[in-house]
């Protein structure tokens, strides 16, 4: 609710460590964060609804690490509906895909590239439903962190533009 | 040059203008404006180096429609160099990877969809190298547009979040 | 049914054609061919279950041409529900997400590029309900053919590896 | 230069192997082995020529797990090139783009989840040049096998088709 406070001095310092290698994951309606719409560069907007009903989770990537683990699908009983179209890019790697009783569907879990650091969204989450002590929620948490981390690579700053020179001198031809 | 002189409140018009379905052709150092970064959600630095050097671009998607009409790849013989990392998405479709004489690579055709819209980004482009005039370039430029251009579809205004109703009433049950 | 009547030379020379250019759309059932898993280079497995359920069809990718002119989602009101995992490559562009009343989600509008050629695989179809007499069914089915049609690019014949010279002579150095 | 000898037999074993959560390490001019071709979907031809060149492999995913402990570029001082239009599909995850001397392109490191594994192509290698000797080639190689190992993910069986019964039953509207 307090999304427009966050200060965009802020964002743009947070942008700037994920792009040199810092992993960020955004839970449920941190899909409005400043943050995560600036890494996005879309609206990241949704349908939604309250009404408790169940959700099903469907693992579509059933090799990736975010997946280890896990069943053909989990499910929560009673949930906030978040319902396509979802405005982001589309996920680098796609994990689930979310199932609503009420006739919707949802990319729940959307794996991003970006510079050096990488983005995870995992959609469940609630102030009230115990979302977050399903052991399925948190064995998705605990693999995203994991795959989120930073890697030993090259840059160390993404931000300027380099002027670089050639391999070797080389003959311009007219 | 004066990137930095264009005003967010107008960058953010146009954002949602892209988002709603109008398309974008960014070229050459239009990587470094304010609403490519926006769109990218990265800082889209790269290498670079200007001493005339050969440059080929190499069609690496065939069959895709901004492709039309080219051969296996094309010369721009004199050019300023773009070097990778360049930091941005990952393509949705990456049509050109370019050679250049002095060492580097460069993801050169980059094509995007973001919510209605689309944005493709072509490298070439200098002011005083006649790059324009190449026919390949303009045979390029001609079917980015026809490709960027908005489709019949869904949606009238992507910002908003919506509240909707289930597909019919059901059972919550605990 | 008949699936493994089909000679494997004949799927080789249908591999061939869409890999020099010809467009193949895939539909229903047809995700068994051997002519699509040959494409794909996966199982295509999935679930089924055959109760005359309902399926909503959403659009994830509003900007898609294969979207064109149809609204947020359409529905079939009595369907053969296919759940995943759908053992398939990530599509290069998913289209339509399915929601099946009897909770399972399917990835139904896959679109793929394939050496010079395209392939999109269409989930709804059936052999007694009347789903291809409805509007948005055959305008997908339009919009795909038109967005899989050859289009006059580069290279001939793909098969071969080709021996090349270079751009121009240059020492080798020790 | 015996890939045809192959038995299909085997090439089936092998498929079904990898998309049960087997990885796979495809070197250098295994790109013509009938397993890569078979789990392609695509010819896997390319360009090439033997004369010794000069080969620089760019990091283009500096996040990436199979980047780790590398700069922003390697070298390999003499090389068999391997010129694009490579016909493979799009990698799920592009990690090396290769630039030769002679005025070639190439997608050198290609990420690829395939059912519940994954497979990973590197470029490099030579039967007599000391590629292997290198010590960036081999970090690639041990990044590699540690990225594609199985995890612990859902799904015992991939190749059937598995009926399976509605969440709930629930009543179908005429």
């Amino acid at each position: 609710m307090a999304h427009h406070e966050v200060q965009d001095e802020i964002v743009e310092r947070i942008q700037q460590r994920i792009l040199n290698g810092m992993g960020l994951i955004v839970l449920h309606s941190g899909h409005f964060s400043k943050i995560f719409r600036r890494m996005m560069g879309t609206n990241c907007s949704l349908k939604w609804r309250e009404v408790g009903e169940r959700e099903r989770l469907w693992v579509v990537s059933p090799g990736h690490p975010i997946a280890e683990g896990l069943g053909e699908y989990f499910e929560i009983p009673h949930t906030e509906m978040y319902g396509e179209f979802f405005d982001i890019p589309k996920p680098d790697e796609l994990v689930f895909i979310s199932w609503f009783q009420g006739g919707e569907v949802f990319r729940s879990g959307c794996a991003y590239y970006r510079g050096k650091g990488k983005v995870f969204y995992f959609r469940p989450g609630h102030e009230t439903f115990p979302i977050y002590y399903q052991e399925e929620v948190q064995r998705v948490l605990i693999n995203a962190v994991r795959w989120a981390a930073p890697i030993n690579g090259p840059y160390t700053d993404l931000a300027p533009a380099n002027r670089v020179d050639p391999i070797e001198s080389f003959e311009i031809q007219d």
